[in-house]
């Protein structure tokens, strides 16, 4: 019998129809001879409702608290319970259980608190006695006071691949509005491929430079797991994409025709629209200018993705120094180093959010040199100006004028030969 | 420094602009000084809505399970922690816990599960801590499993009152949407008067025979553990109605002018529109022939009210046995009898659910034999036909046909002389 983990965002359970679709999937999962462990999120948008009347009594958006996580936390406390009573309509059993009844114990931090221990001992018990265990995501308990927490954005995420690595499952189950993990944004590429596979270590680059689809913290926990997750569906029964542990071998993949022997060229492009490069013009050009800067930044908690630095075109006494950002901390950014100017000794500062950022990933990358020249010869034949670029063994990543994005996503998707032959299916809704 | 513990029902906080009113009077009884622990409902029609959702999702309105209390206690998780929010908007110091981290320990039975044990000790550690702690009404955790279990109706007033006892507080205030505990229901006496006191064991009388303004449950609490409850509206800043405990000299007084030195003769007269009466007819008149009626009802969880035994007018062997129960057992209750016809050996059975109770309640009829008379006189003057008569220590009941209920009450009010020169104020809303 195999242990089966399956996590359903909100907008899978938006409404009752959502519900009942969810509760028979569940029900023939179990039916086909599994045990079930079932990760929710709130129903689509109650979280913004409740946000709403917390704004309605204080009078202004509530920022992170220990009483926000109380409220927030209703929202998994609906949607967990009504799944299992839809559940118990359709003649199997199911048992809800809290973030805190499910033994996800975390530290103090509310609004995005970390998993430092999970004792899953009563959902077990309820399996074990052939119940299907419904846990709310998102969720979690202080583990010194007790406090409910929860664990930010993408919690729901995290809570599945939790619970299932502590539960030794043996597939994590993610149910997104999309068939899986797509070689672009189907949206901009309208001829992605879904993938059969990624690698974790792959699966991580794609997360963390745009792809929307997991969490990068559910990828990180995953992958330290050595768990196997199945991103796919919950509006169609299709094979989606299976994330593959660094240890493979340790699984048995029958869902998937045959184990990838070798890993294929490149997995993706992927795009980000969120971030903002500062250029900090004539920096003095002397030892420890460029530790001052990020010293400072990493103090206000500014978050940096690319560096670049440049030696000064006409003089040979100062450099440039530019980094991006989150746009939601690049006013901050731009206050600390103008609040150091005189310090810092540089001539001004330049502000851009109108940048998008392209990631070309694949594992295969490491042993074909050659990527990097046809990447860049893509780009050039579609007449894109490069304005930064860093890379990693299975990325490159540059930063391109936003107007110009889509355009270059789509010509290194094809460059790649990466285009599949029919559009990708979209079944709306935003994933969460 | 006093220990207040302070209950808002589901109308009282059935708003941002209602939270908000009682987070103000919270914040006020704090600043005068006082420790201040509150219970609070959930919002308005929340409890509605979720049972909603559930009827949606399921096909058929929801019965009482595990499942259901978990849902339902969602109700309170946001009216609690939107209301800490306030009071927190407001400079004061909030914390809001729910029933499983007050320490509300109950039996297993979902739905109306009764308390076990009450281990306030976070509560405590929280009010030291200078916070007002805001505490889930209705809800409890099974001592045994540790689910959610739910108290049932009334259930918040029942978790104030425990909690008071508990941690031993000088006065539990359970507000409402009336001034307090009334001569009579405003709705039908417009001249009702409000009592500024009522001891405990009339409110017990007056909670059992039909005023809804308290949970019998809580009052039977209260009474037990021999604590002060403060019925009062959270509209006004009126004194309400002092229930006093049966010793009454372990309490200051502070907010009465007088500790009252003799009760007076009536507090009350209350009607209750929820029962059925059931005659059976030409039951056998040897011994033992009622014990088999009540013990078949006692089988079936039918709870009887009143019950008359009158020897048939035109004939010596057979009798007629009478008793009242709600209306929604009533059904129950004659298919029972009816099953068992033969074996009760009964010729035939009378349901009628147009009858009205009325009940005159007051501790000083002990010492006053001519309650009696006058009550049954000044209903004869009203015209007013009695079907049936029960009586304990401190009330006298009668069995009325429906449509002379209120006159009736209206006549014994007036009779014993309880009629207050103003119309009472009712501020709107029902109370929960």
């Amino acid at each position: 019998m195999s242990l089966i983990v399956q996590k359903f965002g909100g907008s899978s359970v938006a409404n009752a129809d959502g519900i009942k679709r969810v509760a028979r999937r569940i029900v023939d999962t179990q039916k086909a001879g599994n045990d079930v462990v079932v990760v929710v999120s709130a129903m689509g948008d109650t979280t913004d409702d409740l946000l709403d009347v917390a704004e309605e009594v204080t009078g202004r958006a509530p920022g992170p608290s220990r009483e926000l996580d109380m409220l927030l936390t209703a929202g998994e406390r609906i949607s967990m319970s009504v799944l299992a009573m839809a559940v118990n309509s359709l003649g199997a059993k199911a048992q809800s259980f809290t973030g805190s009844q499910a033994g996800m114990i975390t530290d103090g931090v509310h609004g995005s608190a970390r998993l430092v221990e999970v004792n899953p001992n009563r959902i077990q018990t309820s399996i074990s006695q052939g119940n299907i265990a419904i846990v709310a995501g998102f969720q979690g308990m202080n583990r010194q006071t007790g406090d409910i927490t929860t664990l930010g954005r993408g919690g729901s995420d995290t809570t599945a691949v939790a619970l299932a690595a502590a539960m030794d499952a043996d597939v994590c189950e993610i149910y997104t509005d999309v068939d899986g993990v797509y070689s672009a944004d189907p949206r901009v590429v309208p001829s992605a491929r879904k993938l059969d596979t990624v690698t974790s270590e792959e699966m991580l680059e794609l997360a963390a430079n745009g792809a929307k689809i997991l969490h990068l913290r559910s990828v990180e926990y995953a992958r330290r797991f050595n768990l196997k997750l199945h991103v796919r569906s919950s509006f169609s029964q299709n094979e989606g994409t299976i994330v593959i542990p660094d240890n493979p071998e340790e699984f048995e993949f029958e869902n998937l025709k045959e184990i990838p022997l070798e890993q294929p060229l490149i997995s993706g492009v992927t795009h980000d629209r969120s971030q903002a490069k500062v250029t900090v013009v004539g920096v003095p050009d002397v030892p420890g200018s460029a530790a001052k800067v990020f010293g400072l930044l990493n103090e206000s908690n500014v978050n940096l993705d690319m560096i670049v630095q440049n030696v000064s075109t006409d003089r040979s006494d100062v450099t440039d120094i530019s980094f991006t950002c989150d746009q939601a901390q690049g006013g901050k950014a731009v206050e600390v180093l103008t609040n150091h100017k005189a310090e810092l000794g540089f001539e001004e500062i330049k502000y851009n959010d109108s940048i998008g950022k392209l990631s070309l990933v694949g594992a295969g990358m490491k042993a074909n040199p050659g990527v990097s020249f046809a990447f860049f010869d893509a780009l050039r034949e579609a007449g894109v100006n490069i304005e930064m670029i860093s890379t990693s063994e299975i990325r490159i990543s540059v930063i391109t004028d936003i107007d110009h994005l889509d355009e270059a996503v789509r010509a290194v998707h094809t460059a790649f030969g990466l285009d599949a032959e029919q559009e990708a299916t979209v079944y709306g809704g935003t994933g969460r």
